[in-house]
């Protein structure tokens, strides 16, 4: 039991890494960028209390549970700005080594199921990743309308372009949320000549 | 619908300002104090990693939503350091008074099954409640040790006065585990001459 504690200690410490991972978004009171791991709590906190929207099969605790983890290996490949530009293979290679390193350092049985776990969230494929995609999405996009567009000003984002990388994932996983989003975001745009 | 969604929009919104509320550990590199919402990110994934220390009737699920909303009264209450001192009474209506103000942002139902779940916790009854306290309590004694003994040296905290604090709150929920932290702990003190 102790070398099994050890491990998952060890794999614990290593995650306060992620409090160190800066995004592209702010706070709402635009008083600094958020960390990945502030992040991952608000958005599990999304998921918990935005559960009328998961559409039907879906397990709110196993989405919660893949919110968590699901930016974990930023602790070793730093985030990818949705607005910005990246190269997606040499990204998702980063991303796999990091996944290697992280949920390697945890007891075999427990490092494999949860590695699992994040590659369900990343194929976004079942309907707990597609709900868990829709809410990692919706909640920068939240976080911009109430920071005054920070993102949005600083890469030039049009609503087109916002439809495009949010607002079909966000539609994808949860319809409702994104028809009021989009009204709640859309005079922004609109204001803006964007 | 559009209602109920605004309600949880609302208190998502509110919830922002957990990130600004800064506790007395800092992260395991020392550069900061940690704040509350990456605070809760943090106990969240160790119930999730931690969950064989978990007694019989445990449900990792229902601790993890508890440790997702259990420092969300600190937006309007402040945090309170476990080794410093305070008029619990007057902490308490403190705390109540914000769980009225943000639980009451929600739908009435939800709001009512969320506050009851923090109250649970609060209570630190129930099995559940219980390892959700040890882990909330094991995390920054955790925290400590990595960044070299942060609280203790300001607080100047005995090994007696962290196992009456700390240590019998972890032991009553997961009792190996503090066995094992506090083993990895006691050299501090002893290298300090606490």
């Amino acid at each position: 039991m102790t070398a099994r504690t050890d491990a998952q200690l060890a794999f614990l410490a290593e995650a306060d890494a992620l409090k160190t991972v800066h995004r592209a978004t702010t706070l709402h009171d635009g008083s600094r960028s958020e960390n990945s791991a502030e992040h991952s709590w608000h958005v599990a906190l999304h998921a918990l209390i935005l559960a009328d929207h998961a559409g039907p099969g879906v397990s709110i605790d196993r989405v919660i549970r893949m919110l968590l983890l699901h930016d974990i290996v930023e602790i070793d490949a730093g985030d990818t700005p949705i607005h910005g530009q990246h190269d997606t293979a040499e990204q998702e290679a980063r991303e796999q080594a990091a996944a290697d390193r992280l949920f390697g350092l945890l007891p075999a049985d427990q490092g494999a199921e949860l590695r699992a776990l994040w590659e369900e969230f990343e194929a976004s494929e079942s309907p707990d990743a597609v709900f868990a995609k829709s809410i990692d999405r919706v909640q920068p996009a939240l976080s911009n309308l109430h920071s005054g567009g920070h993102s949005w000003r600083e890469y030039d984002v049009t609503l087109a372009q916002l439809e495009q990388r949010v607002g079909t994932k966000v539609a994808r996983g949860a319809p409702a949320l994104w028809t009021r989003v989009r009204e709640m975001i859309a005079p922004w745009f609109t204001a803006h000549g964007k």
